[in-house]
């Protein structure tokens, strides 16, 4: 039976901004569950397939990962218990691929960064591992960042990541708040830098 | 005469870690002024000259510069009379050109983000038109940037340039000043951008 907020394959179409041949082709790759055959000829969809679908057009069309990347990013949503772990699952997976291994040297600096902040970090995440290349990158070119520059930075992005989380956690469904999260972290980068060289023009002045 | 400090070109060559045929195409390019002729078999550079490539070298291995766009900038601190006007224009050089114009409307919000944090940002600058684009992009993906959020990045952002700034201003010549801001502009926005995600992981955990 079809049930409230079901609907068929058109209107899902009219509603994500997919041609239907494009939801017939995530729905083979995995991307999307297949709708509950309501007779040999239509199929009904849910409420759960427009999030999805715009979860999928996020991670492609903001984050830029392939099919496969975002079919790794809905599995770990779909596997995961708590939207915490929903959102933990979709930020790591935008993690870039890293360039080296970090140096043992700055695996420990970031270890006493985390303590000194205590920032409780998974220890499976990708975060630790990508800072320290970054520390490293700057060691080799002669700019090490200094525990100075580390710390000022860490105590101004807690209350960033407290409105911006407060923002996302108001969300109760999974594929959402993991979308929002996603779409948050992406397209607000630029705004933050823009915000950090304006700042940086105002202090030149001043000083 | 050569005077104290003064090198030949093998010698700039090895401090600088360009090879001689790199430094004489800088030269023919405009980037480099050529040395001072002492006689007919030799030209002797000063101080300014390492200083200088390590300017250019950082804003086209860093920065990813053209060679055009490195004359812009070096033309612009070469002209500027202050180490200010420098920083200013190694900084602004290095704005990304905008995917299209901005609104009037997000032109009119950063105005008031602007008048709200009482930073006098001079009008020639591309931060506003950049921010601007920025916010016209949030806009169209259903996802505007509220006061609360520009308003929260504002007030983090400010220490960080400020004790950025302080570490830049140190330097009394304006070539290094330049160099040094290019590159921590650059160099630090992945290690801010990564530090946010952290923020993210634990301030989702403590929700």
């Amino acid at each position: 039976m079809c049930q409230d907020g079901c609907m068929r394959l058109a209107e899902l179409s009219a509603r994500s901004g997919l041609s239907i041949a494009t939801i017939k082709y995530y729905v083979r790759a995995g991307l999307l569950p297949p709708g509950t055959m309501q007779s040999s000829t239509w199929a009904a969809y849910d409420d759960s397939h427009p999030r999805r679908l715009r979860l999928v057009r996020a991670l492609t069309e903001v984050a830029g990962l392939s099919l496969d990347e975002v079919r790794c990013v809905v599995d770990a949503v779909d596997a995961s218990r708590s939207n915490h772990e929903a959102r933990g699952a979709a930020q790591w997976l935008l993690s870039p691929p890293l360039p080296r291994e970090p140096s043992a040297d700055s695996l420990g600096r970031v270890e006493e960064l985390l303590r000194r902040h205590d920032w409780n970090l998974d220890a499976e995440g990708p975060h630790r591992r990508s800072l320290a290349v970054a520390l490293d990158t700057l060691d080799a070119l002669g700019f090490a960042a200094t525990d100075e520059i580390l710390d000022t930075y860490a105590r101004a992005l807690e209350p960033v990541a407290e409105m911006e989380v407060a923002r996302v956690t108001a969300e109760t469904d999974a594929f959402v708040a993991a979308e929002r999260l996603v779409i948050g972290t992406l397209l607000y980068e630029p705004v933050l830098l823009t915000l950090r060289r304006m700042a940086h023009e105002v202090a030149s002045a001043r000083a």
